[in-house]
């Protein structure tokens, strides 16, 4: 009877096995990790936006809301911005000194989209070109400013960061009135290839 | 010779699975799944858009085309809004009633991008903070608005809505006039962490 | 003995898969496949911006930037067109020739996001509806206009190319001054569902 048992445990293994792995109805992509996920990378870079004197439209703050564009945009986008679209090309450094050596920028757009808090929608992109890091990681989400830390979406990459996801979390590290402020991006990718 | 068979299907299954579970040349990562695809989660919301008066500049319609931003936007939109970019921040409900306990934020922009006929190009957030959900889901699309359902692409979430992906069915529920308008959003989500 | 050995055989094996295959600790979600990548679908596109006479806003340029919302939109944006949101609804072809028949629709729009060079942040939609094709292709990226080509992410899909993910190279195939420029878009999808 033993030789048996070796075959019996097999084929049980066998079936078991093929049950659980060559199923073959369609089922939900459930991915089996449980939580907390770690990530496969982990990587913090500071973004610093300067916004220049304004005048001199060396920095773009646009203002384009109401059916009266040559109003005054304070007055009609409040005191909250809300519906000016920013656009940004902004060193990114490995450290919170804005005098680094830049690894990257930081380019896009956020939107104020709230009426009552500052709030924003953001899209962009780190773009590296460095020793480092090449290619681009790219993101999406909306931005609760007032908030201590965010959670954004990292909806892909290229080059180093090829087909990369993950989430980021903004975190405002610096500010000087509405001239400069410092975001401490912490990078967590939890799909790399 | 009864021994060696139980050794014999132990090694067979052994190469076997071996052969399927680390299979040494790189291939194309096509996901085994037959068509339909069933999603690991299935959430309706209602979004409603209320467009106030716009000389109250309380909901920010952005009109800012052509090289005379100071003319009429009607007439340089035309009649489809073409380029026309709308910053929105509206409730969400469980139900189709607006007067329902919102569980959460839409916020985000589409522009409206054909000439011809009414389409726009979406990027928004739905940001939870209720006792059912919290945490925000990303999505990014066209919106051919003159269909009856719009399919458009979740592209990442945070929170309890982390690393997700799949596909939103927008379908135009209720409209009055210019001033309000209720989507039905139909979520299902395909990967589910 | 040699009973024995069978059985010990196939329980080692279910050992080593129990190992392998249901590790009860969290880890990274590295994919296995080692690089190059292949593809499992490409696709190429030709994409026709075509900016007509824009004092007939027949192509909307919007320029809406700085505090002067009335001055002149050259004068504010400069000669890199920075800050400049450009909406488009342009023809995709098979091959480089405009007057090919058309298998779908880019949609969306573009901010050049820099002061000193020529670059831009994408985002927008490849909309087919065709014999050959139904359904959308969404992209979102840094597009560095300078550089022969550039990489931007793929994040997502509807219908034929449902829940897609990959990279996508654009490369400025042609151009005549300002008013017309065609885009090379490889398309390489590295998830297929």
């Amino acid at each position: 009877m033993e030789p048996n048992k070796g075959l019996v445990s097999a084929l049980f293994l066998f079936f078991l096995l093929h049950a659980t792995m060559a199923s073959p109805t369609p089922k939900p992509h459930i991915k089996p990790r449980p939580p907390p996920h770690h990530p496969c990378r982990h990587l913090t870079f500071y973004f610093h936006d300067i916004i220049l004197q304004r005048q001199e439209f060396q920095k773009c703050h646009c203002s384009h809301c109401g059916f009266s564009p040559w109003g005054n945009r304070t007055i009609l986008a409040g005191q909250s911005h809300f519906g000016n679209l920013v656009v940004f090309d902004d060193p990114i450094t490995l450290d919170n000194n804005l005098h680094s050596a830049p690894v990257g920028r930081a380019q896009g757009f956020y939107i104020y989209d709230r009426k009552d808090i500052f709030t924003a929608w953001l899209g962009f992109s780190f773009v590296f070109n460095s020793t480092q890091h090449r290619g681009s990681i790219n993101f999406a989400g909306a931005d609760p400013l007032m908030n201590k830390t965010r959670d954004i979406s990292i909806i892909g990459g290229t080059g180093d960061f090829f087909m990369t996801r993950g989430v980021a979390t903004l975190e405002t590290d610096a500010f000087e009135g509405e001239v400069y402020f410092r975001l401490r991006v912490d990078i967590k990718l939890y799909e790399c290839w």
